[in-house]
C-alpha cells in the first residue's frame, strides 16, 4: 500500500529528466505486491480482476483521469520526438510494437493505446517517410495472474491493432532485444517487488514496527523503501533499454508526492499518516484471518 | 461436433505432401463452434476453461495421447529439415518465435512446445553455426474467449521460453509478416470456423434435416462440409504463409479419417453413425434449453 515515493528525486539524481504530469499521494486501494503477514513476504499480487463490484476495473477512475491529464504530454512528446526516418532506416515499419507494462485488466490502458496509436499514425502520415502506416501489436504486460481473460473479452471491438497478452513481471526482460517501439506504463511503476527486507526485521535499525507504510517513520525506513524503489525502477529500465529499438519512446506515467521540505521527506505526508496507519492495521488483521 | 473431414484428399489436390500420424475418426467432447440452434449460428465457442470436472485440461487425455505418437516425427522433421543456416544468414537468430495455433488451457501445448524447443536447441547446438543458442518465444494462440488465465496460471515454473499470449481467430493473420520460425497446431484444424450455410437451409439440396454431423448423409452435404473446411485451411495456411520467415518449418497434427472406399466417403463412418446422430440430438436438446 505505502510504497510510493518520491521518484523525481531518484530519476534526477540519475541524469535523468522528468517531466512532471502528476503530483498525488493517493494510492490504489486494490493492489498489494507482497504484503506482510507476521513478518514473512506472501508473494505477488495483482489487482482484482473481473468486471466486479470490487474490482480493478470498476474502480480505476482515478487511474483513468491520470491518462487524461497525460494524454496531451504523451502526444506533444510523439509529435517532437519519435524519430521515423531512424525507425525506417532501420527498416523496422512494416510493424510497430507497443508495450504496456502493468496493463491490469485494460480498461484504462485500451484509451491510452487508442491515443498513443493515434497520434504515432498521424505522425507518420505527416512525415511521408514511409509508404504505408505500419501494422501495430501492443503487448499487455502483467504478473502471470492477472486477469487476461477479462482483459482480451474487454478488448474494443473496433481496434486497429493486434492484441498480445505478456505474463511476467515487468523487472525482468519480457520481449526480444531491440523490438519494442514504444514502451508505456502508467500508475504501475510505484509498487515495488518487494517489501523492503530491512523493514520487517526487528533488529534492523530500519525496523518499521510493524507498519505497512513509511509515513511519519524514521529516515531509515524511508531509505529502505527508496533503495528498494531505486533497485525496481533500474531493474525496469534496465530491462526496457534492451528491449527498445534505437529511436524509440518511453512514457512513464508515475505517481509521485513532492516534499513540503527538500531536507525532510516526512513532512509531506502528514496529512494522509494517520489515514494509511488506520489501513494498514486493517490489512493486517485480513490477512491474520486469511492465514489462520 | 461431426466437422471432421478427410483432410488428406484436400491437401493432396493442393500439391502438399502429407505424412500421416494419426487416422482417428473420434471427435473431441468439449469443443463446438458456432453451433446451431434452431437454425441459427450461435458464434464461436472454446474448450471448458478452467480446471474443473469438465474442464478440457482434465479431458483431453487422447489429444495428449496424439503429441505423443506425433512426437518422433516432429523430432526427425526438425532435425532433417530446419535451416539453421537459411535462418540465421537472415539475422533472425537473436530470437526464435514459435506459435501454437488452437492451444486451449495449454496442458497439452507446453509437453509439444518442450519436445520442440528442445529438439531445434539440439539441432542449433549440432551445427554450430550460430554463437549461442537464441531465447524462445512462444506464443500461445486461441480465440478471445479461450481461458489464458488457467494456461498462463499452469505455465511449467522451470521453462527456458517467454510465454506470450496470442487471442483471436487462426484463420487469419496474427503475426508480423516474416516473423514466425516454427508454426504447431495439434487438433485444432479440424474445427470450421462456421457452419456451413446449405446445410441449415431447408431450400437447398445440401440441407442436413437438423442434425450436426454428415455421417451416413447425401454427398451434397459432405461436399458442403468439405468446401467450409478447404475454405478454412486455405485461410489458415495463406495466413501462416505470410507469417513464416523463409528457412522456417510448420507441424500440424490433424485428425483424419480414411474412408473405406475412396469413391465413397460415408462408408468409413457408419460405425460411428448412430453414436454421432444421439449426441447430436442431445446437444440441441441442451442448445434449446439454455436458448428458451
Amino acid at each position: 500500500m505505502a510504497q510510493l515515493y518520491v521518484m523525481r528525486r531518484w530519476w534526477q539524481s540519475r541524469g535523468i529528466s522528468v517531466r512532471s504530469m502528476v503530483n498525488c499521494s493517493l494510492v490504489s486501494k486494490h493492489r498489494v505486491e507482497n504484503q506482510v503477514v507476521d513478518g514473512t513476504l506472501q508473494g505477488l499480487h495483482t489487482m482484482t480482476g473481473g468486471e466486479g463490484p470490487h474490482s480493478y476495473a470498476h474502480n480505476s477512475s482515478y487511474q483513468r483521469g491520470v491518462v487524461d491529464v497525460a494524454k496531451p504530454i504523451i502526444e506533444e512528446e510523439i509529435t517532437k520526438k519519435l524519430d521515423i526516418s531512424q525507425l525506417s532506416s532501420n527498416g523496422l515499419m512494416n510493424s510497430f510494437w507497443i508495450a504496456d507494462f502493468g496493463c491490469s485488466t485494460g480498461h484504462n490502458s485500451f484509451l491510452a493505446i487508442q491515443m498513443i496509436t493515434r497520434s504515432i499514425q498521424k505522425k507518420i502520415q505527416s512525415e511521408r517517410l514511409v509508404s504505408q502506416v505500419p501494422d501495430f501489436y501492443v503487448f499487455f504486460n502483467d504478473q502471470v495472474t492477472n486477469d487476461f481473460n477479462t482483459l482480451f473479452g474487454s478488448l474494443p471491438p473496433k481496434r486497429h491493432y493486434q492484441a498480445i497478452g505478456l505474463p511476467g513481471s515487468y523487472h525482468g526482460r519480457l520481449l526480444p532485444k531491440a523490438s519494442l517501439h514504444f514502451a508505456y506504463s502508467s500508475w504501475a511503476l510505484q509498487w515495488l517487488s518487494q517489501v523492503p527486507k530491512a523493514v520487517i526485521d526487528p533488529s534492523s535499525t530500519a525496523w518499521n514496527k510493524g507498519r505497512v507504510h513509511y509515513l511519519g517513520a524514521r529516515q531509515e525506513v524511508v531509505d529502505a523503501y527508496s533503495s528498494q524503489h531505486a533497485k525496481d525502477v533500474e531493474a525496469f529500465l534496465e530491462a526496457r533499454a534492451q528491449e527498445l529499438v534505437s529511436g524509440g519512446l518511453m512514457a512513464l506515467v508515475i505517481p509521485a508526492a513532492t516534499p513540503k521540505s527538500a531536507e525532510d521527506p516526512n513532512t509531506s505526508y502528514t496529512d494522509i499518516q494517520s489515514e494509511m496507519t488506520l489501513i494498514g492495521s486493517c490489512l493486517r488483521d485480513m490477512a491474520k484471518q486469511v492465514s489462520s
